[in-house]
């Protein structure tokens, strides 16, 4: 395996610290990234908020994460920040992006070779840039999640830590939803699975969307069968997931990833899943939880939750979305850029 | 005189047209300069939106500016835009920024050299970009608009066409305002001067402070001594020149240039100024116009109009804020950037 003579620079939002306190999805990915390749020798240099925590070489332009620091304005931080580590581009092999379209423009005035890691389109506006750098290096975190014309090198799938969700042994009795109270979340499908199955819900998570909480969430609460629990951390999930028959994850539009889905899986959850975007990856039918098409699937198929083993769920979580698959599959996407970058220059 | 041979960038915003429609003081002096620059034999490319007009070589990556069209997202146009300047920076000899801070971060990555003009620090928290590439080159379109550490070469005034304000040969009634409305202006100081004179008001300008325009200036309006009349353009600004007495111009915030009194100079109207900032560089106190401190000392200079000369206003105009003037700075600018660079290689 090529590594530790090769010197790689992971460029982290800096909306948050880097790991995140609590929500930031894109810096958990690029610490858990990072972590794992200095674990395994690789010289890495962290671009990101100056009180991130890591054991790579830290460079920072901003104390805080502008989303936690109100004297700093997010543009100004943005430039100053994704800048910097190109003014730097020489000290590295590599540049692994994970900062959206903005870095992408400074690509082309280097000579280092730049990995970006999408891991959304932040607004169908943001397309042109994308085109225009789309002989880049790109890194898709699902196959669905993916548009035409971009150079991929690979689908790699984000990894969870796996020792923060210990397999819960046995089955709880309530359903589970776990994300945020937002219509794309579908919310209310898991509530109308809940009424129709008679089954008791617990939802959690942050109110992302205000008018959608109070009008198709508040008014079916009622402290017994359905509750709102809001926002948890990794405590507050294994209490939940303890408590789980199975997580619903009715998703209304294509999901990217959905890291939920893996973690209530580690911890041996299974999970009925909308058929939309990533799920069929994250999930595998009738094994780790079932996919379904609408609210009436759904109610079938908690009728064959015991068919579900749930070791088998942490298994596949273990071999396909843990830290370590994740970096040896990055390992793997940098050793093609080095190749290629190698047979360019000959 | 360098020049011909030398190929210049001039990078102007994308939030307007170049040169703007209406409004857009930073499009309207990098389209001065660049059509001035063209007839003086230069090679310049502009950096604009394609609807923009130019007898230079227009690049553009923006059909029109982000503020006249919806569907384009802000931010991702000027990342495209400025970027592809210093994608091309190899073809050229000098890249002129008019772009704010965000072009100051690619310009360590090109061996072109960069030229910013600073229009104005667009918030206190832009700072910390200027402060890290303070050893670059700038042109500070005032000397009171300037802060400390910065390399700056020159002061260039903008120029203004004076072929669009014809000298008022004689002196009208009216004290006038022109500019927004917002209380940096002192919109309700010229009115001040107005109930205590007992002279009539006109005030033109777009309202960019609804709320001090509703409870600081709307009160006032009587439809026969002191009128708004609502934005205009060089017509009417022309209108307005003719029946000046003076131009009040009393600022509560120090002026960055002040293009308003140029203009009026130019058509021979006097200008009764508030001592802020540039106004000392614009206005030659007793000369084109009396700068004041207070409400008091403006009362009073309006029985001192008599002795400005209109067509000595005009002539400094002529002479300071002339487009060919402020060509002419740049090129001395520019030399100066060539020798410089040439003295670094050598």
């Amino acid at each position: 395996m090529t590594k530790p003579n090769k010197r790689v620079a992971v460029l982290s939002p800096v909306a948050w610290r880097t790991p995140p306190r609590r929500y930031g999805a894109w810096e958990t990915v690029a610490s858990n990234l990072t972590e794992g390749l200095v674990a395994r020798g690789w010289d890495v240099t962290l671009f990101a908020s100056r009180d991130s925590v890591t054991r790579a070489h830290l460079h920072a332009v901003v104390d805080k994460g502008y989303e936690e620091d109100s004297t700093v304005d997010p543009k100004v931080a943005e430039y100053l920040h994704i800048s910097e580590a190109f003014e730097r581009a020489a000290e590295f092999d590599l540049i692994h992006s994970h900062y959206d379209f903005m870095a992408l423009t400074y690509t082309r005035l280097v000579k280092t070779p730049v990995l970006t890691t999408i891991h959304g389109f932040s607004s169908p506006r943001v397309m042109p840039v994308y085109q225009k750098y789309r002989d880049g290096y790109f890194v898709s975190i699902s196959d669905s999640d993916r548009v035409p014309g971009l150079n991929y090198l690979a689908t790699v799938y984000n990894g969870i830590d796996l020792s923060l969700y210990p397999l819960q042994e046995s089955s709880g009795d309530d359903l589970i939803f776990l994300g945020r109270i937002h219509p794309d979340k579908g919310v209310h499908l898991a509530i109308e699975v809940a009424r129709r199955s008679g089954l008791p819900l617990l939802i959690a998570g942050i109110i992302q969307d205000e008018t959608y909480f109070r009008e198709q969430v508040e008014p079916h609460l009622d402290n017994q069968k359905i509750r709102y629990i809001g926002p948890i951390g990794v405590p507050g999930k294994n209490e939940l997931f303890a408590r789980a028959r199975a997580l619903l994850h009715l998703n209304t539009i294509p999901e990217r990833f959905g890291l939920v889905l893996a973690e209530a899986n580690a911890a041996g959850v299974p999970v009925i899943a909308m058929d939309l975007g990533s799920c069929r990856e994250v999930i595998k039918d009738g094994q780790t939880g079932f996919l379904v098409n609408n609210v009436q699937e759904a109610v079938r198929d908690l009728q064959r939750l015991s068919e579900i083993d749930r070791r088998a769920c942490r298994q596949r979580v273990q071999q396909c979305f843990s830290i370590e698959t994740m970096v040896e599959a990055y390992e793997r996407v940098y050793r093609t850029i080095f190749d290629l970058e190698a047979a360019r220059r000959s």
